[in-house]
């Protein structure tokens, strides 16, 4: 038995039937040409045939009358059958009726008497093409390092016949169990309080990070029920970097001011925009371009203006433009050590939010997670069907209702939304918010 | 609000994720003749027009940081899409995917926040059926009752076009709110000491009823896990009722005496057959054939010697209808308060079994529940759809990590198994013995 580190334990701890703890990401598949009806079926047995699997997907919480030990058990006798299942989606197979049992799927917890991960093969979409859902308990893995471990499974060889199976891929430095993620930060920071003080003072002294407990409260923040709604939708990436060029800002700016758009339609059309500007709590990459250390994580949470207060879009842009570049000047003026501690003063009012009822009485440390996850430029192909897109789905929490995340897939920008089923209403709507606000970017910036 | 009964507030306060305590029904339909695969869709879609629905499905526990207090809240706005949802198979859309599917869902809690009760139709069988599952949380209903709630949606008329809503039918005394299980009993046996005494004076001292904690440790007396795996299917209620003509005995017995058969087989396959005799617990109606009160219910647990020790199939029938026999005449024999008492002690057992941990510890009081549910024996139709099946799925508990439930649908004896997943392995291996156990009796018997 493996004692399990104290953040990852506290994923399982906190988990409850209201705040299931895993990340999932919703695939769409195009089967090559020529293949029929049994394509999915025969690839899925060609996977199976093979039943070795790394420790990652082995794990699950040993326990003791139902409550878990926070120590890791390796499953010796993983039932792959269960884990990896075959699924279909009813009539008339559009990509909503695939939205509906996505949002069913994310919404139910694992089974912690089998290590902590599932995929469903789903058939039936109208189109031809199959999806992939794949759940992971954010436990044993955060959500950039299961986007990476799924796409280590894909070839840029569409004739590449080599079945690589995510439970069983060749080892390399740092993968699965590798986590850059608010465990390490937090860490790292509790391992040199001097480095926090410094950074602290950094940062807060010249005033030019948005802090914590500035956020208004919105519908977003309150507490939230078990199930979830999933929505999902792609962008062309040369639309947003249109933009981009045109308004001298970077694609991540863009994004951030394409959501903070959406939220304030959508806020508008319930009443219900705060006055103040909603802040974003933003996890981001902030490495030096000299820097060629590539063992170093230097992923930084940003908090993030989002300006919905602002009517105008290119205004809302520059605010949030000018935020994140502030953030990035203070990250970068920082050694590692100072950026981890920083990130680690800017993650910790994340951690009440684990707590059931703090959402009812705390105020937001900030409205809403947008985060940004590395994704792939060249097409890519498992088997010899295109991967076509790749949603990322996130984790909800008390008193933060709805999460963005997005990831790119060739030329597209893959958003994947995901809110409580009860709080946040017409999630979908927020799609169309989305389209409407980049298209005033692009009408205003041209 | 209000407040939840006692016992039905025990379903709720020992429901974990090992322990789900909802029952379920998968139902099997035939469309009408001339339909397309459009039938489902708009049968659904006329379904939710009306959305009017009965307390009982408007009804989800109050909690309070996320534990349930002890009261019903009513919901005013039950989002009757995420309740009656549609869905389907992955091809070649058999019978096995289907129970590979229903597997999953029987294994999923209830959402808490919402009315506790899910209906799913599920489309892409291969011979044109389609299905319809129904879970209900048994602190809602017990089963008998969810299973006569959905038999009163159906028809003997295959051109009715009435459609029925099992969330509204028309009101009539005892419906969905009644509730003839385990809470009545042990409510009215703690009503009366002195009917209590008087019950066990008759029945335990004159030995003639199988007494708890009598049953021998087997393989299915252990602590369970969350998921679970269903096996289904029919048998001609005719080769049942020619094996009860040629050895006096009833169909009851028949049945009992086919799952102990099955059973031992089950259990010699594996070298764990024990060499006391297993105990079932089998709810049953002892209503006397003259007693033309309707509103009184006689339903007693009998707790049966199946003589799975016995090798021979005919005497291991007698030993059964031996064993039924004695404990009819001793419940014939008393008042209704009597009757209840007794029920009531033999049903006391089943409470430590909600306690987490109690089977890893306890001597099992019995081996398993098999139950025979009330069924309909003339065809029955749902706007024009003909119910080949009704499979009833029921809940596994820790100590009682199997259990068989059977009902009556038109000529055909519908028998529904459910096991803890981990635990019990092969569960389709059973329903193989079962088919053998009553090849063997109708050999034996003729």
């Amino acid at each position: 038995m493996d004692f399990i580190a104290p953040l990852d334990a506290l994923f399982l701890l906190a988990e409850s039937r209201e705040h299931p703890m895993h990340v999932s990401s919703l695939q769409l598949l195009e089967p090559p040409e020529g293949t029929g009806p049994e394509y999915v079926r025969e690839f899925r047995e060609r996977l199976l045939a093979d039943r070795e699997l790394r420790p990652t997907f082995r794990k699950r919480p040993a326990t003791w009358l139902g409550a878990p030990q926070l120590a890791w058990r390796l499953d010796d006798d993983v039932e792959l059958d269960y884990h990896v299942g075959r699924r279909a989606i009813a009539s008339p197979g559009h990509l909503d009726d695939l939205l509906e049992y996505t949002s069913a799927l994310h919404s139910q917890l694992l089974d912690r008497h089998r290590p902590l991960w599932e995929m469903r093969f789903i058939e039936g979409l109208a189109d031809g093409r199959f999806a992939l859902f794949t759940k992971m308990h954010h436990a044993l893995i955060d959500g950039v390092s299961a986007q990476r471990v799924l796409r280590r499974t894909l070839s840029t060889d569409p004739t590449d016949q080599t079945v690589m199976r995510p439970w069983n891929l060749p080892r390399k430095t740092r993968v699965a169990s590798h986590k850059p993620g608010v465990g390490g930060l937090i860490k790292g920071a509790g391992s040199s309080l001097a480095g926090i003080a410094k950074a602290a003072d950094v940062g807060l002294r010249k005033q030019q990070l948005t802090l914590p407990y500035a956020a208004p409260r919105t519908m977003f923040n309150v507490p939230i029920g078990g199930a979830r709604r999933c929505a999902v939708r792609s962008w062309p990436m040369d639309r947003i970097k249109q933009v981009k060029k045109a308004t001298g800002t970077t694609v991540n700016d863009v994004v951030l001011a394409m959501s903070a758009g959406a939220l304030r339609a959508y806020l508008l059309e319930r009443q219900a925009l705060p006055d103040k500007p909603m802040i974003a709590f933003v996890p981001m990459s902030v490495r030096d371009p000299d820097d060629t250390d590539t063992q170093g994580v230097k992923i930084a949470a940003l908090l993030c203006n989002l300006g919905t207060d602002v009517a105008d879009p290119l205004e809302r842009l520059e605010v949030i433009a000018d935020s994140t570049r502030r953030n990035k000047q203070v990250y970068q003026s920082l050694s590692p050590t100072q950026t981890m501690a920083l990130s680690a003063l800017m993650l910790s009012p994340l951690v009440p939010m684990f707590l059931p009822g703090f959402a009812a009485v705390g105020a937001p440390p900030f409205n809403i997670v947008i985060s940004n996850v590395p994704g792939a430029k060249e097409p890519l192909y498992w088997n010899g069907a295109r991967l076509d897109a790749s949603y990322p789905l996130s984790i909800p929490l008390d008193g933060q209702a709805i999460n963005i995340t997005l990831t790119s897939t060739g030329d597209n920008l893959d958003f994947g939304l995901v809110g409580c089923r009860r709080t946040v209403p017409d999630l979908h709507r927020l799609l169309d918010h989305l389209e409407d606000s980049l298209a005033s970017l692009e009408a205003a910036a041209n």
